[in-house]
Formats: C-alpha cells, structure tokens, sequence
C-alpha cells in the first residue's frame, strides 16, 4: 500500500529539551507539501554538533526537535514540483542547500546558499511549518535534515541523489564530516603539490583533511593533536608528522614547532577542533606572506578569535569555510564516486555501530575521544 | 669635484630621542659600500608612520635615527656591484624591498622580501653598520630609507629608477602612501568591474585606495569616516558615497549600514585607519560568502584585533598587506607611468609644502587632520 501523501508514524529519537538525553518516540511524519521530499533514513552519523546543540550550550537551540544531519536514505516520496530526484533514488540531506538560484549560488564564490536559511534557522520547512508531530505537539526540524527519524520531510534543494552502488552506512558520512574536511583541503584551500599544511585536531573532520591534503599531493601533512591515540589514526590516513603540543619542550611553543618544521611556516592550517586559542595558533603558524589559515571548527557561542593585526599587514589569510566548501547537489555525488574509486577512505572511520535505540550510547562514545565516527542503523 | 667614495656633509632631520621635536643637523653620510646605492633626496613625503616611530610609542624605535621613507632622488654614486641603478637616476627609496633571489621573492605570492629584513628592523644597513655619523655617534637608519636627509645610502634592493620626465615632488609620495593604497585596490584585492568596496579612513591611503577602485570600475566607493571634511575629498577621488558613522541614527551600526547600502555586505573592504576596532567593523561589514577585508593601517602596538569565527567560516576572508602588494623594483616604475598618463591622481594630496627647517611644521600638520600630505624640499 502506498504511502504517498500520507502521513507515516515510525520511530525518531526525539530531544525534548536541552541537556537531556534524546529519547526514542512514535513519531508522525507528514507527507512533503511542494518542492519538499520524504526520505527514508537508513543510516545516519552523529556529529560532535547535534551533541553541541542537544547540551543547551548552543543559544539558537530550540526544543523538541528531531536532530541529526549526516544521513543517507531512499526517497519515499516527493512533493508538488520536485524535479532534482524520485522515489527510489538513494539520497544524502544536506545541511547546506543549493538551490542554483540565489545570489549566493549564482556568485561562483561561495557553497553557502540564501534559498532556505532563514525558515532553517528556525527550524522549520521553507513554508514556515513543521512536518512532525508527537504527542500532541509539533517537533522542530535541525539543520534542514533531522536525520534521527526513520523518515524526514527536506526541502528538495536540500538533498541530492548518489550513486546507488554505494552502502548508505559509508555515504551518510559524506553529508558532514568528511566532505567538510576532504572539501576544505581540495576545494577551500586548494592545495597545491609540494604544499606544507598542518592540521590541529585529527577527528574525522581533521583526518578527511589530511585526506585531502595527499589527495592534492601536499608536502608535509602535520597533524596536531593533544591525545597519542590519534597518532596511529594520523599515518594511517597520510600524515606525514604528527605533533603533541604536550609533549613540547616547556620553551617551545607550538607555532614556533610548526614554523621550523616547514622552514618558515605552513603554506595551508586547519582548525577542526572549534578552540579559539587553535585557531589563533593555526593562523600565526601559517608562512609569512601567503600562508593561509581556514577554520571548520564550530566554536561555543560567544567566544571570539583574535591576533594582532601585524600577522594580517604581513601576509597571512584567515578564512573559514562550511560543508568544507562543498556545493551539494553539484559536487557531492562526485565526492561518492571518488569514494567508490577507493579515493576517500570513508568505512576507515567507523568505529562504533548502533541500532537507533543505542544511539544515547553513540552520544558518549564521541565523548570519549576513541571514538571517530559512530553510525546509527535506522531499521 | 666628485663626491664618489668620499663622505658627504650635509642636512638631516635627526630624531635624537622619542618623544622629542626632530633637529637638523649638519651630519656625515658615508659612502656606499658594496650593493649600496647613495642618493641625494630631492624631496620626502612626512607619513604617519615617522610620527609613531618618533612618538616613541613604536617600541622597535631605536634612537638616534634619521626618519622618513617616502622619499625620491638622483644617484649620487654606488658601490661594487651595484648594477640596477646608476649615477643620475632619478629613483624612489623602497622601504619594501625587491631582491628577486629569496624565498619570498621568488615564490610569486608576496612583494614582501626577506633579504634585509633584519638588519633594516635595527636600523642598519645589511652588513650591520651605518652609514651616518652626527656629533661623533652613529646613527640609525630607519625602514631601510631614511629620507629625512639630504643624502642617503640604501641597499641596492632598496631602490628603484623611474622616469625622469616625472617630478620629483609627485614621485616621492609613491613611495609609500599613494601606492600602498591603490595597490591594496589594484593588485591585492584585484576588484572585479562592479564589486562594491568601502574604505575607512580617507587618508592619502585611503583615497589612493578610491582612485584604484576607479580604476578597477568598482560598483559603489563607500568611504568611511568620522571627519566631514573628508566629503569633499572622497568624492573628488571618485568615491560614490561618503559615510560619517557618527552621524548615523542611534540604532544603526556601521555594519549594518554597510551591508543594508551593498544589499548583503561589501565584496571588498580596507581599513585604513589603524584602528583596531575599525578592522572589525570593516570585517563584518563584507558580503556573507565572500567578502574580503583587507587591513592596511598600522595599529598601535600590543592591540589585537578580534571577531566572532563564525564571521569567518561564513565565508569572509580576513587579510592585509604591506606597500599596497606593489614589487616595488618590478611594478613601480609602471606606477609612475600611470601617474604620467593622468590614471593616478599625486599632485592632489599635496597640501602643504615645507623646506627641510620646517619639517616639525610638516608633523604637526599632519596631527591636524586636514592635512593630507605634506612634501618636504629638501634643498
């Protein structure tokens, strides 16, 4: 029996209110309205910001809501004037819409696209309302994806359609992490052969950098990273050093460290770990007169970066990038395919699995540090 | 009778200690040794950066020195293996050096060269001495240019031959000011026909940043700044808009001035102000996804500059320059070229005139604020 146009009551872990652990409900799931699509979740990843926002520490956090954005799944069903995909065909969501038609799409600069952000914010469809209801009351949406349901209403130009030879427990992960780093060293930095980069913070965001990066043919690949554990994680992916501040001398700062490693400075840095103090250092490492400094870490609310002006006037960039620079619905299926070629090792970073029931399980394991990325089987 | 390879005796400005009103002096000027090139200073522009330095708060002041580095001249005599320049050129002293051999140079990323970075920051020349002697002491060159005398002696990658059809009255405030700002325009920030700019501080760098966004065919020339005398100014340099933040209702930051007049923000924004809070707003004043502020001003020692990363993972560019981006052996002749062809506006900063005895004058002009630049005879 078909499901089209109507609504489908399945199981989501739902986030009543900030700092409670998520809690798994009979949710329903009304049918997409137009230019809107309803995909069945089969996996989904969880992401240091879904646990970010479930703490309460993010100030745009608003309760209930369906979190989770790194996910893959089939199209159920599609609403009035969806063209850009059809029941049946694998999908990731993504967090980052394109809708080709904004001024930040047209531009040819920037991933970041105008169309849907303001209702996303919110956490609502584009028409300003919710698509999922439990117990009595509507459940807010999260990043244009709530990917902790079984089934979620996306607008249609949050989501495009992959290669479906590919396991949707490995394309899940390409909705964030990985392409967010893979992205921000291919895409953002662009780097080139022979180039010398460093990258603090070797989580799946930093280690999909180092990927990147030896994609590209980078010279030295440095990762810095506080805990030994990621030492092994670092050469497994292509770093070429691996760097434990801790471990330093007392009189030797880490930028200092990473100057006189690359004879001057790095010619690319990377901050994945969303700490204002890296950031600082990942840009003062950077080389004097071109080296260039991008942040992909979120940082809590309010804190700020700052240096003295003198590390800018002589020649070094800061910059930032979201969804590592990535264009959804135009580069996305490129980045499976590469991961297909054996290009970006994706599996590598799956070190825990869990049905949905586990997924409160899933949250603390990313907790402790040995955990890279955890995957939730939606069935 | 030649002066080659003997002493010179002549007047300068000397800078005996901070704090303190400059002197003229009868002083001594060495003759150049080998890669040294010695100049007799037709004329010097007074820049706010002898100001710092002799206000003492710079604190890599070093006293007693012979300030001033916006200077133009004629070879007097070079030493061994000097081969870019010759007796009678008609040259520009280069505070930014241009050896084509270091890293830098060579990497095609930066005009900022490594060769006499360090001797020139201790105000010596590069084989660690100086070239002048007043009262039986030595004293201390200043930014590799010292062009508050009537002689001087640079390094060979300090200097540059130019036009001799140009007067040496326009030519001297090419050596810093003028092209520092219509480099920031032309060369670092490369704006695109119909981008949209604004810069804070209608300084000489300022508005020689407005005459390169003409020159680029910028869409709107904002210029920002507290003084309403600079109305008048920014508009005869091509400005389209002038702003007095001060002026603005109560409840309208810059920002969002800015962002409402550029619908979404500036593709590009410089500060030319120094002020480090100034550099923030001209930061967060640019286009979501692109924009690019560009710090040019010099702040005051020990100030940082500070913002939110999320300004900068939404897809703003953070960056600086030094001397406009300009090669100055390579790319300055061309400026001048452009200055003879009427593309660049010089003679119109020039708003007051002083002989040598009167540089004080010059200084105190400048703290008044409808000076926009003052050129010293020094015959």
């Amino acid at each position: 029996m078909s499901t089209t146009g109507k609504s489908i009551f399945c199981k989501a872990a739902v986030a009543w209110e900030a700092g409670k652990e998520l809690s798994i409900e009979d949710i329903e799931v009304l049918p997409p309205r137009a230019h809107e699509v309803r995909i069945k979740i089969y996996y989904t990843g969880v992401c240091h910001t879904d646990a970010y926002t479930l703490s309460g520490v993010d100030p745009e956090g608003a309760f209930p809501v369906v979190l989770g954005h790194e996910g893959a799944g089939i199209v159920e069903s599609v609403g009035e004037g969806v063209t850009n995909v059809k029941p049946g065909d694998h999908v990731i969501a993504l967090y980052t819409a394109e809708c080709r038609e904004c001024k930040f799409c047209k531009s040819g600069k920037t991933n970041l696209c105008g169309s849907v952000r303001a209702t996303q914010g919110l956490g609502l469809m584009p028409d300003g309302t919710s698509r999922f209801k439990c117990k009595g009351q509507d459940l807010l949406h999260f990043m244009g994806c709530s990917t902790f349901s079984q089934y979620t209403v996306v607008a249609d130009v949050s989501v495009v359609a992959v290669n479906p030879a590919a396991g949707m427990d490995k394309t899940c992960l390409l909705g964030c992490g990985i392409t967010t780093g893979y992205g921000a060293a291919t895409i953002t930095a662009d780097i080139k052969p022979g180039e010398n980069v460093a990258i603090f913070g070797a989580g799946c965001v930093g280690l999909s950098v180092v990927q990147g990066a030896v994609e590209k043919k980078a010279g030295k690949i440095i990762v810095v990273d506080i805990n030994n554990k990621k030492k092994d994680w670092s050469f497994k992916f292509g770093a070429t050093d691996f760097v434990n501040p801790l471990e330093l001398p007392k009189d030797t700062a880490i930028v200092d460290k990473l100057i006189e490693m690359t004879d001057g400075g790095c010619d690319f840095t990377f901050d994945c770990t969303g700490n204002v103090k890296v950031m600082r250092n990942a840009l003062e490492a950077c080389h004097k007169g071109w080296g260039t400094s991008i942040i992909i870490g979120v940082a809590a609310a309010g804190q700020e970066i700052s240096t003295r002006p003198f590390q800018l006037v002589t020649g070094r960039n800061w910059r930032g990038c979201a969804f590592g620079g990535v264009k959804g619905r135009t580069q996305l299926p490129g980045l499976v395919e590469d991961y297909m070629a054996g290009k970006i090792k994706v599996e590598d970073f799956i070190t825990h699995r869990y049905p949905l029931e586990k997924i409160t399980t899933a949250f603390n394991d990313m907790h402790a540090g040995d955990c890279i990325r955890a995957v939730i089987n939606m069935d």
